[in-house]
């Protein structure tokens, strides 16, 4: 059996979709959670590029959340049915990435209680979010409500799905007017292993 | 024969490791090449993200850059010989990407002549390419110093090549200290299909 250790914070951030990935997967790991403020000044320079998160694997070392994401789909059949599948998903998945980038101020202010939060969300709603969510909803719809790509589930439906959930602890209304992704979302977190995760795990900020 | 066709501006920026990758493998694609100024701002609606590059496959959209990559890659063997290999070579990737997005200023500064190159890479050039050029000069070195990836020619070879040679068009003492990035760097440029596309290219800001 591999010996799986995640490093990462007790937050969301770009730890909660291996979380996700390892929960739907029913594979058992080490959730290890630094504290940012306490611990991490202590452990940073021990880690490669100084940055979380980090897998181990049996003792060998990865970082690149992304990396680490698509590893394990891979490796639980969660990466779609052919090389096209594949590259969908990780287009939706670096489309993602794409919208975290720009949320940056808002989660300094949600994480490190950098900033105001409605202000910064404001800056960002109407530009950013308001039509990420328009565009992927009008995916999801193009690939036929269920699933973003081909017919089964992939890291990606995990990864939009949290991505969005987290969006909701933000703004409570952020999915008026989007039935489609709300149904999306609750469907793929009531998938009974992810359901379990959701249920276990601490409170975080995003 | 699978139809292949690249949309990005004329640079390197985010295209030109899907170029290499193409060139590597002696696949035909067309090279459309959109002007920024000129043609973009009426461009730009056609396409998902709004955003460039987008590879064509036989008339399938495919945005995402990392995404055409490693489709492209995996279809032409060069993602690595198992699951874990593909892994490293994603993580290789991402940490140049992490990088690239620290130089936005800098290449703002280059591609379109907003700010002050040689002060933009001096705010970056001690703390972030110079820390970046160790850290891989030392993965290279652990790896046996001819690849950065098990023991033949990765994508990520190829990415990390075209980028330091890049950073080099902008500063042509970065490699000063670092001679076996140099090496590596001319190696994976004379490999002949990369040379060939490397000669006949149009000149680039970055
Ligand atoms: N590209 C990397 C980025 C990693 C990253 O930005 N990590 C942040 C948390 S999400 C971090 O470690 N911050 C603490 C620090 O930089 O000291 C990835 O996707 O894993
Ligand atoms: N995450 C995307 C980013 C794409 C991106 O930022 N594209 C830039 C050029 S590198 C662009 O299209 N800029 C023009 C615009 O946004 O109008 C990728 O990796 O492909």
């Amino acid at each position: 059996m591999v010996n799986y250790k995640l490093h990462y914070f007790n937050v969301g951030g770009r730890g909660e979709l291996i979380r996700h990935i390892f929960a739907q997967a029913g594979v058992e790991y080490e959730d290890y959670r630094i504290d940012l403020k306490q611990q991490w000044p202590q452990l940073k320079s021990n880690y490669p590029n100084g940055q979380l998160p980090v897998l181990e694997v049996d003792g060998k070392i990865l970082p690149q959340s992304y990396a680490i994401g698509r590893f394990l789909a891979k490796k639980f059949g969660l990466a779609g049915k052919d090389d096209w599948e594949a590259a969908k998903a990780d287009m939706y998945i670096y489309g993602l990435e794409d919208v975290l980038r720009k949320m940056f101020p808002l989660i300094g202010a949600l994480v490190l209680g950098k900033g105001d939060k409605e202000e910064e969300l404001a800056k960002i709603k109407p530009d950013i979010l308001e039509p990420f969510l328009v565009k992927y909803e009008q995916y999801l719809k193009d690939n036929g409500g269920q699933y973003f790509v081909g017919k089964e589930l992939t890291w990606a439906d995990i990864a939009i799905a949290d991505f969005i959930d987290r969006l909701t602890w933000i703004d409570a209304h952020i999915l008026d007017g989007h039935s489609s992704l709300n149904e999306f979302v609750h469907r793929i977190h009531n998938l009974p292993n992810i359901n379990k995760h959701i249920e276990a795990r601490p409170k975080m900020p995003f």
